[in-house]
């Protein structure tokens, strides 16, 4: 495997290999991805970028990314070892696989995984919030109402990541619509047609898990 | 339309169209303004800066702003399609034509989405906080006194921003003191004099929001 | 009255007209000075420095402040009109007077204002935390210990601060081993023989507020 | 004994005497070292690198730091008196002996402390949790899996830091596969083979003791 390192050398800050470190630090300071937990990749056609496996998310650097072919799953640009690619990159080819998506963001949001505890079944509801506009309709890409309900399926944890793809799959056909899928006591993966899109519904869905949980608290129903 | 782009370059750091990015980066750690939500906007004589609608608030640069002119509601200038002014245009015209305010804004702040859930009624209500010193009374300009009872009107949500316009106006006809109008389950737009004022006072109106959101938690009476 | 400029130009980032502003920065980074509330003084022997009244204290500039004598209360330095100094201090020339302090921090934090409602007798009491070290007894200077029981009394507010001025002095009076006092629903002084212990104990009694409040809530006695 | 400058200067970042500031800088922002509390030792070989005791975390700077001789206790190198080395010294021995860690952070977490207010007994036990993956198992090096039970001692507090290393060393005995102890009312110390682990291990328990704590709050059992 040739190192190609122009896939990530690149003096545009919108590109994947510039991006994807500045969003890892913000995702840090936003609590989402803290103890090296969530990650971030994002397409471009058939070139997936993707983080290691293991490393703090916020001291990421573009040489450290990962560059995969999308129709082969092929390697095409590594770090050297040891390093692996993040172990979501199953989890994230389901949305680019299933859904066509430009991005896709996993976080272990506290917000999240207190969402999948205080509901216990397996989905997440709420509606009646202005930020449910900020969520779109998976089937259309058209922005939700904000008095369209919102759910979003909860999966259950499983102790590799990799043994998560066919239930956040099947999760993602009974729920066309949904942008997001909820991984009970672990977070949530969140995609869209590009990386904006998926990184403002990310901000949407967490803004929504947490008020949801403290409307709970308050003894106030989400779903009301 | 003419691009007008000297209306939005300017090397004042105080300039509107300097000033409002600066403002939306600080608004959104402080959680006003994720997910795209909330929003600023400035009035200089005539002239109104709005931001586009849909963006990234954190991410926005002088040349995405808009320039309307409050008489006509005319744009003067506006950055490359597809963008569109901010859909709370209608609400801030009311501060500024009802008012006379130099600025507006408008945030999604969960400590006023969750002010608006706790009181239900039409009227969220405080007193006896220091922090209502920081807050003016619409008809005098004078501060209000620490012991004066704080009365914010609560309004409806609505499916578009358009729509809550009239109830806006009606809510600022009916309390010609307030500075502020909550929307529930949404939000609040605050207004004052200036830029300086109205954003003091969105910092006492969030403050005291989730003063009283935390008191009600336990088990105290914010309006005591 | 003359502008007296050098005495706030100094090229030392430790010189009280540059570090005011950088903590101010901090503080309300901090939560602690949001709406313009809230406040810093520094002594260096007779002159006393102090921020403006009603600024945004994060956008203070080593121009924007005051030095006055502190033996005669005369202002030897101002800002150009209509700055006036900050309303507090009558309130940090108590902590000078009183107790030959160095400094003095005043803070509108959430969780000094929720530990005052709290609490609701004369004073806040908490023993055995840790954090308790970090506080010096006011007659010694000598470091409390962690077993020690911190009693920081808290008087009522008022419309004026001004009006606070001899409550607080009755309160250091009665209270000669406390570092702080509380006032109900408004905030906390706090001061220290240098700005370095002043702004240590500020984040430890801030700390403790906030634990104390958690506690409350969580069914648990601070005092125990 | 020489100053040793040579020993804290290095142009490399990654070097602990320029490491030690940093992270101070951000376990500041991250609320564990707040009021001088906390801090963080690391150790390359037989030199122990330890910050100075009482001097606010998030201003130190290269000069200020101790390096000392692991296997002697000797200080090779000292700033200017009356600096003394952190009290949390023989605390960190300990890991440096009894695990050979290449690393050990303390904090004052408010999640920490509240985490042995809510678990009144000798241990703190959270399960099903993915962040529990984020932690090794003190014996063999290895990852935790998430649905693995994990279990933090927690000790006694005592009057002065040095008379916890006894505890502390008890603690670690009883429980060989821990890479943490608590200390009620108090705080956390974390070691790891590394700088890298040992801070995204830290971030771990602490999301797992506020998430523990949060749990117990909405009447849930972390341990379940």
């Amino acid at each position: 495997m040739a190192d190609n390192l122009d896939l990530v050398t690149s003096s545009d800050p919108l590109h994947p290999s510039q991006l994807i470190p500045e969003l890892c630090q913000l995702f840090y300071q936003l609590g989402w991805t803290t103890g090296t937990g969530g990650g971030v990749s994002i397409r471009v056609d058939n070139l997936v970028y993707i983080a290691p496996s293991g490393i703090q998310k916020e001291r990421i650097i573009p040489l450290d990314l990962f560059v995969m072919e999308l129709s082969t799953s092929r390697v095409l640009r590594a770090p050297p070892a040891p390093a692996t690619p993040s172990s979501c990159t199953p989890l994230f080819f389901n949305s680019y696989r299933l859904r066509n998506a430009g991005a896709c963001i996993h976080t272990h949001s506290p917000h999240a995984v207190l969402a999948t505890l205080v509901y216990s079944g397996p989905t997440f509801t709420i509606r009646n919030q202005e930020m449910i506009k900020g969520i779109r309709q998976g089937t259309t890409g058209r922005g939700l109402q904000n008095h369209d309900t919102l759910v979003v399926p909860i999966i259950e944890n499983a102790p590799r990541e990799d043994q998560l793809t066919d239930a956040m799959a099947a999760a993602m056909a009974a729920h066309p619509d949904t942008c997001a899928v909820l991984v009970r006591r672990h977070g949530v993966f969140v995609w869209g047609a590009t990386w904006e899109q998926t990184k403002v519904m990310t901000e949407c869905y967490d803004y929504l898990f947490d008020m949801a949980v403290r409307m709970r608290h308050l003894g106030l129903d989400p779903a009301a």
